[in-house]
């Protein structure tokens, strides 16, 4: 099995299908390709239709999108154990997820993630609200499952999480004590701090990506 | 149970979810909202932590975000019919429906659904680039299952592209054959064109969403 990423400095969606697969020990080769540079988009046109990273080669089956990995993840090698067990808890993972994957634009706009800076930014309302909801998110999940992931055991909603909990360190942002408690569980894992690692060796620049001003 | 969705006419999330439950006969009671309107707000509000529709309220469990809503309905319900049962198709299909998800912003941006007007818009770059990629997955699907929905049984991912084809419709985009005839595979569905019909019978306006010139 073959997994497309990006710059791990930069690339969030590489990050969530990389850290479900890595977290869960799914054996994979990792093939790292530079965001915005023509190699990356010549040697995924080799395989895939959309250009984009995540994607991922499984013998004759091309999956893309970071949900959809992590779904067909979940669904050919895990028997369902990357979503939490109770239908209650699993709907509710699936609705985090979901507003992950398609909303937040301001916030992912404003705050690119950038994991080896650390920056300050003027934050739009929008953005301010993006980050009063995930803060939201984090203390509430806290209040049901203290120093723990999101749902008790990792599950894919925190991996689609993971690149925020990085931003929100790299950009300085003050949350509630229980939402900081979830970021220094995250923080904590050894798989993620591999990612972060690996990304704090990469030299490469994406200027688009440069938010922000030095600290 | 209970389903929150927007105007018939506009609200392209709300289709998604309600079409899906539809097709399948899982039984809902509809909560119509009219978008951008307090009552929206202050109906959402009362349940919701997030303001948005598609939302579902399933006994104590509420449930948010098109495709949450249809993963969380499959799985509770229909015992994973409403995706494909192969793994490879099953793959293709969350690939796909996750790539709408969170993906086609031209398109939406420049062709919001508008299934009772007729209209001529210009298209960037951008949104016809989409309309290409549309076209490519429709016209693709259709060379492998001809005259039926996008991976033979209904699925999720005809419920995600549903939108696409009304717009289409409403802003006559010309289209390869194969996709075209996908699009009239969706367009003779008694299920679609019962929504069609409740949205020609509403008469209110969200101006954001009236984009183009009458033909």
């Amino acid at each position: 099995m073959q997994l497309f990423i990006g710059n791990k400095n930069y690339s969030t969606w590489s990050l969530r299908a990389w850290y479900l697969m890595s977290k869960f020990n799914v054996l994979f080769d990792e093939t790292q390709l530079v965001l915005d540079t023509s190699d990356f988009y010549d040697e995924l046109q080799k395989h895939f239709t959309v250009q984009k990273v995540p994607a991922l080669i499984d013998g004759e089956l091309n999956v893309w999108d970071s949900l959809a990995i992590c779904e067909y993840i979940n669904d050919a090698y895990l028997s369902g154990a990357a979503w939490p067990k109770n239908t209650h808890d699993r709907a509710q993972a699936r609705s985090l997820s979901a507003e992950m994957h398609s909303g937040f634009m301001a916030l992912r706009n404003e705050m690119p993630m950038n994991i080896r800076a650390t920056r300050k930014v003027e934050l739009s309302l929008a953005a301010k609200k993006d980050i009063a909801r995930i803060d939201n998110i984090f203390a509430n999940q806290q209040t049901l499952y203290p120093n723990s992931w999101l749902f008790g055991e990792f599950s894919i909603t925190d991996a689609m999480y993971a690149p925020v909990v990085l931003r929100l360190k790299t950009y300085q942002i003050s949350l509630s004590p229980a939402a900081e408690q979830y970021c220094q569980h995250v923080m904590s894992c050894k798989v993620l701090q591999n990612w972060v690692t690996q990304a704090l060796t990469e030299t490469d620049i994406v200027e688009s990506d440069e938010a922000g001003v030095e600290v």
